[in-house]
């Protein structure tokens, strides 16, 4: 059964509105809990051995972080924040794989220092840096597959042209094994990420067909054998109602016996990176629109964000569902009453474009559809905001961050406050 | 004579490196006097009276602010934010101008308490809400001139289909000017902005016709008399060295040539609002190069900085011009020896492609030309990024914001400091 995508009731909206301002974020533990124990126990179908392990860079709130925790997740950290941040929520060193295409000296000292359990290896220098620091963890080695994945290029990481890993076909790949197992390094095994937001599968089967192809390559011609193979994440979500619902236990064993066509699988461990796929879909934003205008070719509606609090629209040219919340209890809509859809029972809807309130174009949500009788107080939910929204927001034109509220079950707790006055002054001196 | 884009020496720069680690930004104070005093020079220069006020969304750190206020400018503001910002560096609350689509009610309670000296009225309810607070300042009304300005549409602003302001060609702009006049607003005038970076005069031409068409016609349908028409920023900068050079001393008379064929500039002041312009080509950004990879089609060179710091390639496709300084001092370059380039002293460069170390493709300079010897450790220095680039910052993958280093004379100061750990994690509770 597909779960649904998390959304606040009418009510809701507009209490939490009221409580806590807006622009708000609110993130569902519920469907957290439910995306993580799905993926799982995804995983565990596919595979004896396994490893899911979250992409934290999707949204690293200690709030969040704490849940994944708790549902059995290990995590990846792709800086030191990250991996402080994990490590504030209670995650062990020994739990966090360290990702990242540069990795600086001060990263992998503290990485070190701290007993951080995996490393990504992504580029020669860094075997080098951690044979130095006399590094006890293991190692994965990052490779570059050289597949095109059907989304946008940036955030397509697996295609030969990329500055992550090391390329399977030019042979620095295998190059960075025998140098891994040459300085000592205890090797575990191989790591991909076709790419993020990937809704099409033969991309994540390609990835996975090659990974298993360079283990069997390695084995026979450097005599290594990988105890572990990283699939990495880029299950897409459904940020539009008609996207494809991609669900981890149908996904994971097609991908895993992918894999066995040339590797054999009873001693390995497969490791699992979801990020978007746990968090995205459990979050809302909540704005409060602030101004209805016709300039004649459109009808605008301006809401109290925008690019800072999700750039996503313009950098990725996203789309989202969004849903007009009346302020007031007008919950049901003004149905048609007069040709073809009255008899359906159609609601009255108009399409308008969002916009945010920077002072600039700032278009968040262009020609989406809502209720026709929106007016300048309603409020506006956005759905799947989960992922990458808290993580990219800015203070631009000197906005305040807004708030994160964490539902679970039926209460509400602030887990990250709104940035106050004081806030966006406090590392400035005249 | 063209004056210079600000650029580090490569003593210098390394030195600011060391001292106050990398990614860096650096303003410089000299800059921006300079650019501050030529715009106010051709606005004296192209009519009697003139008012020039920096648009603070550029860049709003307090140390920046202060400088332009010495250098006898006014300033712009677009939310509460940028206002208190404004207060903070010592401008008095009648030398802001108050913008924005979307005033939010608390943000119009602070500016009118604060008594702000203009508020530029973008939509009608608007009039009702300064109607009701009893505001006793000045009104600007913003219209829509319906230009097409040649420039990136997420910075287009003046054309008919845009969120800003009040159309002229439907009526509503003088629909405006009837109700704010009935309302008993002191309205000063009106304003108009065609859009960010445009290089091509003939959209700012154009809309400098349209608005002292439009005050030509209140006056005469209406019986208003504009005392002030604000003609915004939009003045394009040299982010390539080939970008056209635009000289306020030649543009601002030819804006008010334009507009005096339509009405009388004697008892006029014409406002502008530049805000790119003044401080754009004062800023550059230091990076620490960390990795330079090839990937057989392409060399990745990877820096400690990315779209948390530079969101400007990934959301509008922006170029820049960079420059590797070598670490050490090995500060001339290796030049081309053999080949038609050697007669002429050719250095051997290399093209590369710059990306950040965010863990996604994070592509910030594609296919730059740079010194052929870059090796890690040297830096990049990258050009012309003293605008929208503190301001959109973030802390994405929990990387802490750069530090701002103002150059004055001889002297380098910190105005704003690195986030710390602490940042990180301040508004957070598990």
């Amino acid at each position: 059964m597909r779960p649904e995508r998390f959304r606040l009731g009418a009510s809701d909206a507009r209490e939490l509105a009221e409580r806590f301002g807006t622009p708000l974020y609110v993130m569902d533990a519920d469907t957290i809990r439910d995306r993580a124990c799905r993926y799982r126990s995804a995983a565990a179908a596919a595979s004896r051995r396994y490893d899911v392990s979250y992409a934290s860079k999707a949204n690293s709130l200690l709030g969040v972080l704490a849940l994944v925790r708790a549902a059995g997740l290990s995590v990846d950290v792709a800086s030191e924040g990250e991996f402080r941040a994990a490590e504030h929520a209670g995650f062990l060193p020994t739990q966090c794989h360290f990702h990242g295409n540069f990795k600086s000296e001060s990263e992998l000292d503290y990485a070190v220092s701290r007993g951080i359990g995996t490393i990504v290896i992504d580029h020669f220098s860094e075997i080098e840096q951690l044979r130095t620091r006399e590094y006890r963890g293991e190692v994965v080695i990052r490779v570059a597959p050289g597949v095109q994945p059907d989304t946008n290029p940036k955030i397509s990481t697996g295609q030969r042209d990329t500055k992550f890993g090391f390329g399977i076909g030019q042979g620095a790949a295998r190059e960075a094994v025998r140098t891994a197992l040459r300085s000592g390094l205890d090797l575990k095994g191989f790591h991909i990420h076709v790419g993020s937001q990937i809704l099409n599968l033969e991309a994540h089967r390609e990835g996975a067909r090659t990974l298993a192809q360079f283990a069997a390559e390695c084995r026979d011609t450097l005599g290594y054998k990988a105890r572990y193979l990283n699939l990495g994440g880029g299950l897409g979500i459904r940020y539009l109602p008609g996207d494809r619902w991609l669900d981890p236990c149908d996904v994971l064993p097609q991908l895993v016996a992918e894999m066995e066509a040339h590797y054999p699988m009873d001693e390995l461990t497969i490791g699992y990176e979801p990020g978007r796929w746990i968090v995205g879909e459990a979050g809302v934003t909540l704005y409060r629109i602030g101004v209805v205008k016709d300039v004649g070719v459109r009808t605008y509606v301006a809401v109290d964000g925008g690019v800072s609090d999700n750039p996503r629209p313009a950098m990725y040219g996203s789309a989202y569902d969004v849903e007009v919340v009346p302020a007031d209890d007008r919950a049901t809509w003004d149905y048609v009453t007069d040709g073809p859809g009255a008899a359906f029972g159609t609601p009255r809807a108009r399409v308008v474009t969002v916009a945010g309130k920077h002072c600039e174009t700032d278009t968040l949500f262009p020609d989406v559809e809502v209720r026709q009788d929106v007016v300048e107080g309603d409020l506006l939910q956005v759905m799947c905001t989960g992922a990458y929204h808290h993580g990219l927001s800015s203070q631009y034109n000197r906005f305040r961050r807004p708030a994160t509220v964490l539902r679970d079950g039926n209460t509400y707790r602030l887990i990250q406050r709104r940035d106050d006055w004081a806030d966006l002054f406090s590392r400035e001196s005249v």
